[in-house]
């Protein structure tokens, strides 16, 4: 087949192994958020136009399938994670106050802070609700654990805004709590509930965090060069917020003296112009670049851990995710 | 015993009955949000002093030693209750931009709005995964589907500010949501794992709505009359942000011509000598005291629901709770 570009091209083009699990995990988000309230239907409708490529629910049924069959349990636990991610989303909203996501008004800005804080409320109450519909209060464990440290992750994000002096150590700690605990739990609940052994469960769930890291690195980058009208949501904003991403973290590491001083001083602006000018020295100092390396690498990490698997078609899907994930970045 | 005078004293003198189950609730509790992370550790100190009576944990234990014994998993829920409480409380000083409560700052004034909604998340999240270590996935479904209330009741009463033409029908549907789901779940679960029979647990259930209803009525009421220095917390607040409730609604109700254009000008004008103007008018139309006899008459409904009660001091217990919970707005 011709080369695949994004992971919707590829998820188009290999549906088929999923069969109608994906449209089960649709239909299930749909009914657990049917409200009979018109306002709760108005905004499910409209944050429903949030949603993108369904990456964390592609990786629990791929993972599902690349184990074993794909289970009535995997379609819920899709619908979970899926759920999970759009209450952050609608809360970071908030915490970012960002204006567009996915090229629609954000819920703070369609309605109100308020209504956001209760929505997410809203639909984070309804994932841990439908996941206890598995009957399996060890999936209802597992779920609450990750969403623990992603809650844990957010936390300390957000106490670090303006900690012009973050380690990586210290962004990796928070990458790994707010975006890759979800993917390597989705990886972690495909692979468990197709009775996969624990040594598969372990490297799938490795699989899906190093997926996540990556993706997240090619997140930030993104968001640092990125132009608004081709991403469809506000960027920038780490920038603006004084929030630290690896190609900022690498450059302060590698400057010194006056120039760190003036970096500083750039950072602390806040200013588009001050924004401008730190990409353009980033982009001499080749640590945008670098950053992007470092994804790649992770990504090969992540196919790595696939080796457990035995050939499939739904491997060979897994073993393109993770490059084609942080790909739209570049 | 000599007449008892609110919650506290009533726990004070009755605890023996409950062992030391309360507090082995509490070291639940704090295990449950133990963290390495010294920020979020800050923010749990803090939280702490927050948290008052442990009504819901009451009613949990109480009930539970009502129908039989208080068992490991009646602990974990009553923490678990008490945990998605506390989480709302938090959610909710972000939504009133309140700065008070229980006379120590909120954690929206103390750190941030941003803190705020990410440490309620957290408490929600570890109150679902701590509901998991029950082992019982009922559990987790009984505590999702109240909580699914809770914020759709929490969501009406957002979308409701400023309509100064809320109904009495819609008030009530608010607090059973926002307020009386979850004293109801901690009922029917403090039953449920008893052992009790369904109709029991459908009774306790109802006698925790019915408490919780009039306990969410005096506590409108107290917002709307009470001195911030004596009850600890932002008040009028409900008045400012043209929150309707009971007694207003029954003024509205009351008024007609001039009086009421006048009325609703006083609403609209959200300053504090329009707020001084509403309570006079509300006392001269005597629906503030009919308001208090209305949640006296849902109390002594409640008490009537504990006639499937064989005799014991637990039910002694939970017959004064009711006027007890309320007692402290007249």
């Amino acid at each position: 087949m011709p080369q695949i570009q994004n992971v919707n091209e590829l998820l188009e083009r290999t549906q088929f192994l999923i069969g109608d699990a994906l449209s089960a995990v649709e239909a299930t988000y749909a009914t657990e958020l049917a409200s009979k309230n018109p306002f709760v239907r108005d905004i499910y409708q409209h944050t429903s136009r949030f949603r993108g490529k369904r990456l964390r629910p592609i990786l629990c049924l791929m993972t599902a399938k690349a184990c074993g069959e794909i289970k009535r349990e995997h379609e819920i636990l899709a619908a979970v994670v899926e759920m999970i991610h759009t209450a952050t989303l609608v809360h970071d909203d908030v915490l970012d106050d960002a204006n567009v996501r996915r090229h629609v008004a954000t819920v703070n800005v369609r309605w109100n802070n308020q209504t956001s804080v209760l929505y997410g409320d809203f639909l984070f109450t309804h994932a841990y609700h439908l996941a206890s519909q598995t009957e399996s209060a060890e999936a209802c464990r597992i779920i609450g654990h990750a969403t623990n440290l992603v809650c844990e992750g957010e936390l300390t994000q957000i106490r670090n805004r303006g900690n012009l002096n973050l380690t990586e150590a210290e962004y990796f700690s928070i990458i790994d709590g707010k975006t890759a605990e979800l993917c390597a739990v989705s990886c972690l609940l495909g692979a468990k509930f197709s009775g996969a052994c624990e040594e598969t469960i372990k490297r799938l769930e490795n699989f899906g965090r190093l997926l996540g890291k990556a993706f997240q690195i090619a997140d930030d980058v993104l968001d640092l060069i990125g132009l608004e009208s081709n991403v469809g949501k506000t960027l920038g904003t780490d920038l603006f917020q004084q929030k630290m991403t690896l190609p900022v973290i690498r450059l302060l590491e590698e400057t010194s003296g006056n120039e760190r001083q003036q970096l500083l001083e750039l950072l602390e602006a806040g200013t588009e112009e001050a924004g401008r000018e730190i990409i353009r020295r980033a982009r001499e100092a080749n640590v945008i670049n670098a950053a992007i390396e470092y994804a790649h690498q992770l990504a090969i990490e992540a196919q790595h851990e696939l080796q457990v698997l035995p050939d499939s078609p739904a491997k060979d899907v897994l073993l393109k995710l993770p490059v084609l994930s942080i790909d739209r970045a570049c």
